[in-house]
């Protein structure tokens, strides 16, 4: 992580089948148009024979100009078989936040965003409950209410999806929004909506996992955020923490400090995301930290 | 935990339907015999209603004497309703190891028996393969190599049955032991088999959970301690603890760091068992730590 | 932890040389009066001969009422030689927060306090720069502005002091507020004013221990919540968390993965004083949790 | 850590001045010579300007004989004023261990190389007291016992030396041993004296860090293993963790615990020692993991 904020650079970000030279023609590539290379992560799993990538760049000297890069990367990578994703460093994302009543996520999020903590744009909000309006208009971000009920649930999805597109959204961001999407709308953005799960998964996947983890008596509980596929809770899974907990923890007080566990688990996956460090594959996630 | 080990000690462990004045009838009882409490713990599950206690009072000094002392706590224990157990902190129990062929958890074993950290006797080892007959037999403990088939199970659990009792034995540990034991088996030591599984349970219950990790592609595996039970890895959790992982990790990393954390979360609920800090109840274990 | 936050309660800490008898004493108090104790924990330090404890009953159906109620205690209290103090749980503690230029902690204090998690008033915010005005006002609460350098400290000072009075405070909590305080000040909050320092202490006190955690090469960072006292970073420790880190994390990368560590132990930290869990005895605390 | 431990593989290690081309060059060295990269791990320091590399490539198929391949890398390392070393995976490190009475660290260093965990021979244990001898002769060990005191420092000094010189020993690891090595002792085996201290440096260095801990009133406990330099505590960091206590804990608590912590932070720098993922810059480690 050693990249200057200030520094606009390339990301290229790849996974193709493993075979030697790979990292010598990605490296001279850069290396012949001049550019320095900021961050370089390889890894190759031996198993299923497949290598990945994130290389990491600096663009001002760089020979290639950013309009024509993609271009110009697409033969090379053509020539490896190489599924890839070229992302500039200095483009701002832009974030929607959907909740529901609980305002611990959204508030941490608030903050990273006003702080500049995050670079990226968050200008929508949509909840399945007001509550939360108020907060979020002071930030003068606007706040769309759309109550989901099992008869409207279609149209109302059709009213999100027409909201992210007129704001242009590029990342959706699951913030403890107790309702399941279809797998229409998850098949609109793939790996592009990040969801909170208050277990570490795949343990108590569904419902009340803090009531299933009392009811069970563990002495850990978890908080897993992961990218939403059609099939609930079991996307790629993009980082996990853990807190103990014991005989004195009632179920109240497991979903209070859960939220805590929560809010760190979804930022540092949002953090990934906007850092342009995680690779799917197989539904599983390579975090290039 | 501030008794001294050297002084001999009454621990009374005991669950009863909550109400007022239990508290103060324990605390009596122990006072007005010149007993010196040590540690009291008490916890109130608010939701079912029970109080648990551990008490643990010096007995130099104490009126009532040990082989009495029954004999005295009864009839205040059953004007509560109270389910109760007696304990001496300087009685050496009789401690079984089962194992395998994988030598972390019994080396750990050996390593804290021999150097007196706990204070158990080890007289007998079983295990259904012969790999680690030498290393036993180096600390001068018997090892009974008890190989076990389909056809042969119910013969050999007889034999190993044999032997707990020809060596009086109050508590067994599996560590990482792969037969399953039968019904009959584990009634027969109710509470007294500790068992280490690979994973942090509920999640990855059964056969190799390591494999079944990476292929979820999860950012954390764990290891759980619990007492036996009838059916598979799910009686009363006693103890987990979880660790990092990441795409770097292959499953045979996982399996190579997995036995760091199987090896600290045995001992340690073996230590808790040990020490009489474990009342169960409902499944669920109370650490009175 | 599991009393009931709608049931208002007495809590009782103490703190007195040990000796036989005194939980006898101190259960029968409550229960004689048909108290009925939802919490009782107890400690004893073995090394000092000090008896700890903390006890948590039900007001409804006491016979003493509250306002005699340390009445009542003072003379058992005495006879054991015990440094007490008094505490209902319904009682709302006012607090105030300081605060510099960083927002990370204040903005997750105004979550906790507007969300309810936490039985406290938040009337006042006091800082040496305006940056953070604008957000706290939106919350509706007094933001002052007091800049302090070496000329101006005595008398912003009394301006702070003079704010809290008018507000009636019980509670201070610098939130990386990043001036000193003067010995008079601290004297005035006795273990009422809880500060964050941004390493694992005492490792790094004084001014920039990320930079100092860098130069180290340390790998892990830490955070410490503590009461202030008269002497820089040396009171006592209420809560401590750590985060690993690496060689490939700049200063910038523990700064910004340090404010969640931040937030985090001096939320917990503020949580254990509001529920009434701390004594502190010897610069050290005892935490029941 | 994908590399197949059967198959050989040459690892270059290296550091130098940051510039543009290293990572280009670097890979088109292995690539012409048809080398498979299982393992590329790179780093750039850009506040000091150094580049970090480490490349693990198969031996087998690859063009140049491991015993030319140092002349090989030479002029290419030489071109970017890099400090490089080179080792190969299938050689077999000698390790020897110091100890004083304490068997913890030293019972898991036994049951790993025992188990093949390390590929490491482990022909020497020297202490300065007997007490663990007998453990180590089980294992088939040389066991020299050459107790230390002030008057015969030097001349023991050059007993071990002799010692490790006779056994031909790469690696000395300090599995607590109580005494301090002479710096002419510490500048024979540069970055290869591994030493595990019980405290999260740079907290509590020096003698008793426990009870400095406990004194302290700290709520966490640490162990850091770190290379020996010939000023006390302050070498080059490898690994640390640490562990929750309470006021709960005596110093004997904290010290039982404590073995646990110790035991397992040496036993992972060992391990990066072993595999060659150290990098010493500036006293501080780079560790590729």
């Amino acid at each position: 992580m050693s990249a200057s904020a200030a520094t606009p650079c390339a990301v290229l970000l790849g996974h193709c089948p493993d075979r030697k030279g790979i990292n010598a023609a990605l490296t001279r590539f850069v290396a012949e148009n001049e550019g320095n290379i900021v961050d370089y992560d390889q890894h190759v799993d031996a198993e299923q024979g497949v290598f990945f990538v994130r290389i990491e760049w600096e663009l001002p000297g760089f020979r290639i100009p950013r309009e024509r890069l993609g271009d110009a990367v697409r033969p090379l990578a053509e020539s490896f078989g190489m599924s890839w994703q070229l992302r500039f460093s200095d483009v701002r994302p832009r974030m929607a936040v959907f909740v529901s009543k609980q305002a611990h996520c959204l508030f941490d999020i608030l903050a990273r965003v006003q702080s500049g903590e995050w670079r990226v744009d968050l200008p929508l909000v949509i909840a399945n409950h007001p509550d939360l309006g108020e907060v979020v208009r002071r930030f003068g971000i606007d706040f769309q209410c759309l109550p989901v009920a099992p008869d409207t649930k279609a149209r109302q999805e059709r009213a999100q999806r027409e909201l992210l597109s007129r704001h242009g959204i590029d990342l959706v961001v699951l913030a403890r929004y107790m309702q399941i999407l279809s797998p229409d709308f998850v098949a609109a953005f793939p790996n592009r909506i990040i969801n909170i799960h208050h277990s570490f998964l795949p343990a108590f996947a569904g419902a009340r996992p803090y009531h299933a983890a009392a009811e069970r008596g563990v002495k850990i509980i978890g908080a897993t955020s992961h990218y939403v596929t059609a099939e609930l809770d079991t996307g790629p899974i993009i980082e996990q923490d853990i807190m103990r907990v014991s005989h004195r923890d009632s179920v109240e007080d497991l979903i209070r400090k859960g939220r805590d566990l929560e809010t760190i688990v979804l930022a540092r996956a949002v953090w990934f995301h906007l850092r342009n460090r995680i690779l799917v594959y197989n539904n599983k996630t390579v975090i290039f930290d």
